[in-house]
């Protein structure tokens, strides 16, 4: 039995050492990164079963994806496509607060992902099965997989979680609005930022986009505010989640880390307190660490968290 | 055409990757700088053209200045001197927040200089002259190419713009004094941070010392604060330009993007009020990337000083 | 007037600084490469002056690709493509003595280049006009753009070069044949190596295949052979072009210095011989430096070849 | 069903980039080495299923290891052990030629591996039980674990196979022969080098030495020459392993190459002979990168072991 | 003459590169750490003499620490023990705000230091003599070692120094408190934390621990407070030691810096507010570099302290 | 008692990382580099006492010099001038097997050295004043400094040794032999590279230049053939001295370590057989690391040039 199936595209990432412009970069660090997989990691630290599907390319970028998957114990089915490269994206902080990221993802193998590679028996046999709205924004077939998936969770019982996860690079905000309603309608856990939430939903506040979301269907709903923290409706019941102050490395991956955070205590039959409260400090551990999964926490290091400035433990 | 056409001496700098002592450091970042060149590169990002001319040694430095000028799309006209190296700078940020700058400048290829370098041809053609008083200090007769540059640039009608660029290392104030006064008072533009307007005239903050400044004769001056922003008298009118606010990483080179800014905007026939903000956004920008110049934005860059923190474009 | 146009797609360079798997890499260094840019550098290196077209991507390793050339000395002409972004290419040592190539190459800006990208006016303002095999293949467009070229050469009075440079990852063998054919019967410098050559005429060595592509219409064929030479049918005349003995490095990029040897004789109006013997000496000089174009020589540094081993200038 | 299963000690490996003094080195490069996870690597890569049984420390360097061999997709049963630190190694290329390892491994964990560790179950699924002497030098539980396997595999009718590995800085040879012996005696497949296999039994030369080994039991000896190839007994027969021809960079890990590429033959069933020359074409072609194990080939990638020099595939 | 003879145990030290999981780094940083060599070495920066007195295993991190120390231009007494290894030390900055040091120190050359090491002669010819807490914490003889040193010392009418300097990993306060308190009541000057005061006498604030260590016999106590100050009680009077104003990189080593601060003053003659004054800017000095000791000042550059923020000094 | 006194200038050594043009080198590699200095270390590698003399900057490759001198072991007496700068050497390899070497040391505190600098008793403590023919090529006083110390050991009976080390860069041929021919006449053992000893005395091989050198006075006289060794006439007699056969990986300071070898054989009363055989070594030993002076071997590590290749202890 697994806890968390998860299915998606997971690209190389190729970051510059430094901030500043790309082309004057004499090197580019090698990592990868993929809404869905940094999920996986996250949960895999959190202590959770879980696996992850996808295609890679039948090239060393697949293989780095594979191989640092598995190294960090998540159950990896992961289709060698031969008619199609591993997708890359690179990621420049131009300067001290703007990122920019550009993809080599058209006609990838991630991209390719169709109904067939995410079988129903793996899907059954999962408690919860997380997607996002970025493999909707991939190809026609991605989104049919995510369907279809969505679909066979229903079927057997399977509780879907949802994050909206919108790309700009990839799909226009009309264009993806209807998708995203569609399957916020199908979710029973849906996660989404302010400005996400507002594609879809009305709303003036955290709050109320969240009742609306709600409202839409799911059993429960978090609106992401940053480090601002988050507000849910779970069961019908508003809850407000503090922020948990810590000094921000990069925040990229924040709500990767919370949603990995929230599906960790829903599988260790925690309450929706204790749910939300393991989101928050696993999403804040996570801006402390450069990187989009690496700094993911396990639950022993959380305690890190209430350390005093620049402690050191020896 | 050339909108710019400005010279002066661009050494080869070698900084440590670290903050601490430049002894502990295994290897130093090989790069190059030089006020007028920095302006140069700042005034090419903001799409104006712009010509250097100086003399750089018979060996990889002197190579090394060229071939970085050119490829940041500078008209480079660099004589290759056979009797001088091509100056180094060691630049060593000894703690947190003190640098420390060591030059090996004597004898210097940069610092030979003379008014045979800077053509008249060259100074007619363009629309503005940019010269700084740090070429002033290099020896007597890179001192006369300026003088006869301002001549020239005077005589054919082309706009004189000086940047004061107090250096302590290579001069003491009450030599350099006399000379910033000549050359100020032959300009047409003058840049100068608090401290140097206060090497010139007297003034109790930083609109008297601007307004005193213009007393001397140009059209436009501009007193810099730094963080702070800066003041401007032109045309006998007052302006504050209030800064904008970044997340600062390396201070130095503001200066001269804030000049190229203001230039760009004035070969762009900017209002003054348009050229005093682009000059204000160039600065505060160069300030958010290591490096003296690296981080020079295009006018399309300067958008993501607008962004909000931590934003990501995806 | 220009010496040689050449023109072509030049992609960003991204190799491991190791010998070894590329995924076990945490950072791969950045830079630019392309067999005609190849040439211009070595061309610009050895005192000609020589233009290059292309596309680039509107990204920052579109912009790395003019800053490096332009750095060099190569009047660059680059389309800004929005539609296609800079291609890339992966070079992974695998193992001591071979290597892999992997491209991201598929409907980059570079392979989107067409007749019109070329204009008849820089043709017919070139002493040679050098074009490889590698553009041929990249796409419809560009083989178009190649042919147009030459065709505006051939009536311009412009000497047309050829380097076959076959690429099996763009074409096979059976396609890309007759096309091959078709430009060296236009040419009349070509440059192949044993086994391009073979791939169009019959021939038992390296002198019968010299003589045979000869048979098809350019007046000066040299066969590559490496480490161990070349041989030349120049007006009718055989030439056996002896190695230089040196300490290999890397072997890539020999054949584009070589080109750049041949063609900066020939603009210097050298005799075959010594087109030949600086050819040679280019291309013996490149292998002992990583990178297909950094360690292309000067004409002074040259004599370095006949360095004692290990020498030390000081 | 598991081809091979395996255990021992693997260590964090620490290691200069460069050759000289290790108090020289201003980092030293983080890795894992380990007799018996080599060869599970080049198990895996051949397309064998592995598994290794191991213990580790509770700190990063232990999870280093188990991330690394779980991504390379060997089977990893690693305990954390609260009580022993994970053993380090450092490895320092003192000269051009000469090597110097020191261990910081005394009371580490993985020398605290006992017969608890290596379950019968998990001996008795496999085809073939691989151990090395190195781990019965470790401590006396950890030869106790040895001794127990093997004897649970003979019991279980499963393979044992055995590389002698001696490791002078863990006991001397006088202790260790009598234990070397027993070990011979109980398995059916030892490797050894000549050295090795001359603590043991007496023998002229490399097939003497195979065949006195033979004659303590083993269906299979083979006796490593390093570059001059290998010799073999097997089943009564003699075989001489020619040396394939390669530019050795990094001569550690072929032994253990070696057994990987024979272990992956035999369990596909594959003759002597074609097991001998898998065997020797692994361990060729593991020299010919930098590290202990990353260099292992895949089936594919023997070809290259073909290929004419410098050979670029693109 | 001496003017501080001291003596511990150094390490080499190995940091990853970046903020996050020592898994995950590449590399590793060398270096080497330990309270009284950093305290030695703040020292002989400030211009005094001081030797160090220490084991050190037979092997390059040996000769590291003796290199080091000695470059650093202290006076290196280092027995090198065949039978243990120089000591490790990991420090891991597991996120931007809490660090975790592991150790490899067991059965260490530097543990076993004895009575014997620290001669008689060595500490008659000191005027102080500097010692920690972790040196009584290591093992018996190395409690040993501290004791007598302390006997020594007081019988020759040398000043005895103590820095508490409580290490949780390697005693528990319930064990180390009787013997900090028999130091205590040994020493003429004591440096604690608050929490190491604590340990040791009953207070409610920094200044009545102060008062109560002093109570215990020695005639100057500072209690130190971070980013806070210190306070003093020194020959029965009461002082405030506020904190310097600075960006701090790394708080690690503030307190040896510290104590070197104070002790240099005082083998200058200096008075109880200058000694203070020297320590509080020493301290603060320190934590402006990353490094436990690299960035201790020497007396000339502790004016840039006062330097503006970002001065460059050119 | 100081076995070995020597002086001259050490400057601080800026180096690529890499094969090829200096200007494509993103950062240099820092160390320091001086003959004397080469010599001294070695010397203290095997066992001697030596001391340096010299003078450096008021800077930080001043300190850095003193600071890897004296953590070598060698008895630093820097004078600090403020009035000259540390010399800076650029050390570019060109290609595989041409290295060029560019020096700021115009006017260096290095250059300015007199004869005030080396004090009479200093020369009249040691067995040996070892001098070369750089640092009479410095300046007037630095030559001055060389004669007079000289003069000074042979009237208190010190043995002179002479390093010829011809520079060309510093002074031509015509102008340095006579002050060669009056150094060697002046000394008791001399060293000299074929090349150097041909521009002092006639000979048709390094035999008959020894024995010229020789008959000029000094009683023991060596001519070094790099890697085909060396020959030497000692009180009269002929000696040929075979090379130890290496993998060369630098062969700059090859000489330095040469003599460090003989000088320490002949402080330590060895036969003139003895001296040679272990100059030889530690020659040889000295190409196999990259570095001036970074490889030169303890007595110990001599037996590693009998290893096998690849020989790894362990
Ligand atoms: N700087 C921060 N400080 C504290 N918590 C943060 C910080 N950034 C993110 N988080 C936590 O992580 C959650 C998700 O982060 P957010 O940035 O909103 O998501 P996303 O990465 O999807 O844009 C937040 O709701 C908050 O709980
Ligand atoms: N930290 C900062 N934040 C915002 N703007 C800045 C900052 N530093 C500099 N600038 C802008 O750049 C201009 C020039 O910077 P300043 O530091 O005064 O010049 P200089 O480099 O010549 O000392 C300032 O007037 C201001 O407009
Ligand atoms: N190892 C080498 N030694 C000497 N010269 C070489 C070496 N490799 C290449 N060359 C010279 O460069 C020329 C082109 O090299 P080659 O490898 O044949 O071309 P390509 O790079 O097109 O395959 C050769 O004809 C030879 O003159
Ligand atoms: N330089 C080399 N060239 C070709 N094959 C090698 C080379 N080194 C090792 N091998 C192959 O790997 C096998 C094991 O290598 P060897 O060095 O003998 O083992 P070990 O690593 O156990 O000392 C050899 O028998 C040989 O087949
Ligand atoms: N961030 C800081 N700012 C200013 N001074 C500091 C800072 N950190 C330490 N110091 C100075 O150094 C002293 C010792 O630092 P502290 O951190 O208390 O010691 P320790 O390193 O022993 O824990 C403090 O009393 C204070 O004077
Ligand atoms: N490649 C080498 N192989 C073996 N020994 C060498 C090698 N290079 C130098 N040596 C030894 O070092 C000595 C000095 O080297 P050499 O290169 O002649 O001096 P220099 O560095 O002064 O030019 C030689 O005489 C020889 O004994």
């Amino acid at each position: 039995m697994t806890d968390v199936l998860t299915f998606g595209e997971t690209m190389a990432l190729l970051t510059p050492h430094q901030v500043g412009l790309l082309r004057h970069a004499d090197s580019l660090a090698v990592g990868i990164a993929g809404a869905e997989s940094n999920v996986a990691i996250g949960l895999a630290r959190l202590g959770a079963s879980v696996r992850w599907i996808g295609r890679v390319g039948d090239d060393e970028f697949g293989r780095l994806i594979t191989m640092t998957l598995r190294g960090e114990g998540v159950d990896v089915r992961a289709v060698v496509d031969p008619d199609g490269p591993t997708a890359l994206m690179l990621k420049e902080q131009r300067m001290s607060r703007a990122t920019r990221v550009v993809y080599y993802r058209a006609h990838s193998a991630g991209s390719r992902l169709s109904p067939a590679d995410v079988d129903e028996a793996s899907i059954a046999s999962a408690r919860v099965l997380h997607v996002s709205g970025i493999t909707a924004a991939l190809s026609a077939s991605a989104r049919d997989a995510v369907l279809t998936a969505v679909t066979h969770a229903r079927a057997a019982g399977v509780l879907v979680s949802l994050d909206v996860n919108h790309r700009s690079a990839l799909w226009d905000a009309a264009t993806a609005a209807p998708v995203y309603r569609e399957l916020v309608a199908a979710s029973d856990i849906v996660f989404a930022t302010e400005a996400e939430a507002s594609m879809i939903v009305d709303g003036s506040d955290a709050v109320s986009l969240a009742r609306a979301l709600s409202g839409l269907g799911p059993s429960a709903v978090i609106v992401k505010r940053g480090s601002l923290g988050a507000v849910a409706v779970i069961d019908g019941q508003d809850h407000v989640v503090p922020p948990i102050p810590v000094t921000a490395i990069d925040s990229v991956g924040a709500g990767d880390a919370f949603a990995a955070g929230y599906l960790a205590g829903l599988c260790a039959d925690e309450s929706p307190e204790a749910c939300l409260a393991l989101a928050a400090r696993t999403g804040a551990f996570a801006v402390t660490v450069r990187g989009d999964w690496e700094g993911a926490p396990t639950r022993d290091e959380l305690v890190l968290l209430d350390a005093a400035p620049d402690e050191v433990a020896r």
